[in-house]
């Protein structure tokens, strides 16, 4: 429990209206998106930048830990106040889109910024920000940033981190640090940016964000492949890619889910698909988008596919799309609770992880269903169980185990977007070894050496 | 000096004949493209990731100060042993391409491979690797990746950190950590890869690369718009973009190098040229290059162009880019010596930047010709004296001074590819506060405490 003392000194920095410290808002700031809860000590909403730079030497001089929280969406629990504390909450003033910057096709914002928002503000300038999470409608920039948060568009133009030019974040010592520059280069002193992105918050407060923007494509198509296996599918998608193709998205639906979506949704779907891709492909000219489609067709064809389709309108296209956008929620006909994973492999491994994913499944006697962003080899594997069933539970628990396992040693990662947080923490040492975890160590106390950024997260020390 | 039982442990280590220390070797190694010389102790060359180790391992007991080294190709001394020491050369053993990885499009290379080398084998596997800098035929892609190295295709193809998937490395205490994956999306720890790239050899020696190669492009034409004056070409340099043109590369030659063109190498160029924008753009269909060729000569056209080339075939684009590629040799006739400095500002500051760096020339009575990467904001300032001149020599020194400042106060770099290494170290007080040096130096201690990895570069501290 924090002192009361510290509280009225927080109210004086940033306003007795900008903290909270009673029972209710504890509790309505105690969740994200993993349904976990954690009551912080006082929850504290920063005016600008001084005052993060004021509350962080104030609670760095009286070891007081602060977990900074964008929009709550995350999946890992990398903004739950799991010591208590000061929850630091970005989204009622430092929440602004400071500039679009058209000239030189940049925008700088404010951490708190959803991201459909700055998306929409871009596009009103004719311009193109491509990042976007699954959680785009009410994830913020600055968690974007804290995770790395990828999303349906990668495949072609890749991830948060691809669109970072410069931050500004605040040091666990109150220390103002301005990283990069709104120019496309820029090689002077460390590269202090690309270290605080996917950092989760435990090495600076990050305060203003500058992102590159692109010109908005002008066309835009959606196809859909039919393949008869999950191992067609996935053979098809790293043969299509080295073969030239370049889609803006290619999304992965496998039987389970083809399945689900009919029973739960009634969706039409051809009767022997055994897994989809459906996709975007984009283009300044028309016939950029035909070589797309064309690729597409031929390499898909070539692996097995039963079908292909192409949308010739923004309706037919919604309707192929339909099926991918409901593949989360219809999934809970295999149980009612869901273990989600998001792994990442090598694509051309793609179609061995499937198989094997499946394997660990059933050894568990558990449904494993897939889908997600199979054009950068970014898989999200639902293993599902019965919640109310503690033994299943546990079984579910393992299977993910060896499904990271697995993984790892296929030269993929514990996680493509989700970030590591405290769900993922326990699996760190499959991933990494004691000498690289001890490098994270270093890295962490040389930015804050008292441990009072979210402490405890990714697998690094909890307070003393 | 080194005592020489250290020397016998590092030919313990490695082999007698992978250590050099006699005088006439280590006068070969004592240079870079600076032309400064300093003298290592000793050269010792790696035959693999375990001898760096135990290497490192041994001069981190001892405090041995080292200094990595690729092709010795860099403009500000990065692989300098400005302190003695061994001097690191990855040129003998690491220099291998170990896997064109064409399902995944990815190649790992050891640091001593030729940058030209990579590309061509790329090529050869029909894959693309973009980042080009001009000494691309000789400079190694462990020097590339310590220093970020851009080029002329960073316009649309981004620079070296932009194809560096994964990374091999060993600490300054020989623990070898591995960082980053063949996956698209890897979001497990901390962004080790991200603070290596253009850590210039301070903070851990890079042993293996992993860098995503594109599909190649089908066609390519080449182009150059010619201008009355520098201000309209820089004008149309961010309007041009802004429009949504995305030219593979937009190089800049301003009159004074036009004038050197005509005057030294009899290249026929226009009369009333005041500055030329030459550059390629490319495309998987013919109709995308060609609607970038139209956006560019309408944009260029609204904004002052009084011609706009387009080469028909690639003896054309030959000719067009001849004058490019001479620029950086044919204006020594304005002074023997050359003061280069590569900054760069946000694209829309470009016509005020140049404007203001011919007025701090003039200031000093010297000539400021300025050519280079105009589409990603990248300029090659040459401040020309008579190296022979001690008092010229220092007004130059001078302008180089004012114009940082300058730099920086429009939101600009020290450094847009060339790094900091000892040539720039002096002016990181104009780009940075106490804070942000402060945070380099805590950034540098972590990764190496005893500071043997390449001290004193990037202003940081010499060795005790």
């Amino acid at each position: 429990m924090l002192d009361p003392k510290h509280i009225e000194a927080l109210k004086g920095i940033v306003g007795t209206e900008n903290v909270y410290s009673d029972k209710a808002h504890l509790i309505a700031y105690s969740y994200d998106a993993t349904r976990t809860r954690y009551e912080p000590d006082a929850v504290v909403f920063p005016r600008h930048e001084e005052d993060v730079s004021n509350i962080l030497r104030y609670c760095n001089e009286h070891r007081i830990v602060i977990t900074p929280r964008g929009a709550g969406s995350g999946f890992t629990g990398g903004a739950l106040p799991a010591n208590g504390g000061i929850l630091l909450a970005m989204e009622k003033h430092m929440n602004r889109i400071l500039e679009i910057d058209i000239e030189n096709m940049v925008a700088v914002v404010q951490p708190g910024v959803v991201n459909m928002e700055l998306q929409k503000a871009a596009a009103a300038a004719g311009l193109f920000y491509p990042p976007d999470p699954a959680s785009e409608e009410y994830s913020s920039i600055g968690g974007n940033v804290s995770e790395n948060a990828g999303g349906m568009r990668a495949a072609k133009y890749g991830i948060t981190k691809d669109y970072v030019m410069a931050l500004r974040a605040v040091r666990a010592n109150g220390d103002i640090i301005r990283a990069g520059k709104r120019t496309i280069k820029d090689v002077a002193g460390y590269n202090i940016a690309g270290i605080l992105i996917a950092s989760e918050g435990t090495l600076a407060v990050i305060t203003e964000i500058t992102v590159k923007l692109l010109p908005m494509p002008q066309f835009t198509k959606s196809y859909m492949g039919i393949f008869p296996s999950v191992e067609d599918a996935m053979n098809a998608v790293f043969k299509s890619l080295a073969a030239g193709a370049n889609p803006v998205a290619m999304e992965f639906l496998d039987s389970l889910v083809v399945h689900a979506l009919k029973e739960k949704l009634g969706i039409e779907l051809p009767e022997e698909a055994g897994a989809l891709l459906v996709g975007d492909v984009d283009g300044n000219v028309a016939e950029e988008v035909e070589y797309q489609l064309h690729k597409l067709d031929e390499s898909f064809k070539a692996n097995g596919a039963i079908g292909f389709t192409v949308a010739q309108n923004a309706e037919e296209g919604k309707k192929l799309w339909y099926a991918r956008r409901n593949a989360s929620p219809v999934i809970t006909i295999y149980g009612s609770k869901k273990l989600n994973e998001d792994i990442s492999v090598p694509r051309s491994k793609l179609p061995e992880a499937l198989e094997k994913i499946y394997a660990i499944g059933a050894k568990y006697g558990l449904k494993v269903p897939c889908f997600g962003h199979a054009g950068d080899g970014n898989i999200h594997v639902n293993v599902m169980v019965d919640g109310s069933n503690p033994a299943e539970l546990h079984k579910g628990h393992e299977a993910i185990e060896e499904i990271f396992e697995l993984v790892v040693s296929m030269g993929g990662t514990l996680s493509g977007e989700h970030g590591i947080g405290m769900s993922k923490a326990p699996f760190m040492n499959i991933a990494f070894n004691d000498e690289e975890l001890a490098l994270f160590r270093d890295i962490k106390l040389a930015f804050d050496p008292n441990n009072i950024l979210n402490p405890g997260k990714m697998g690094l020390p909890n307070p003393a």
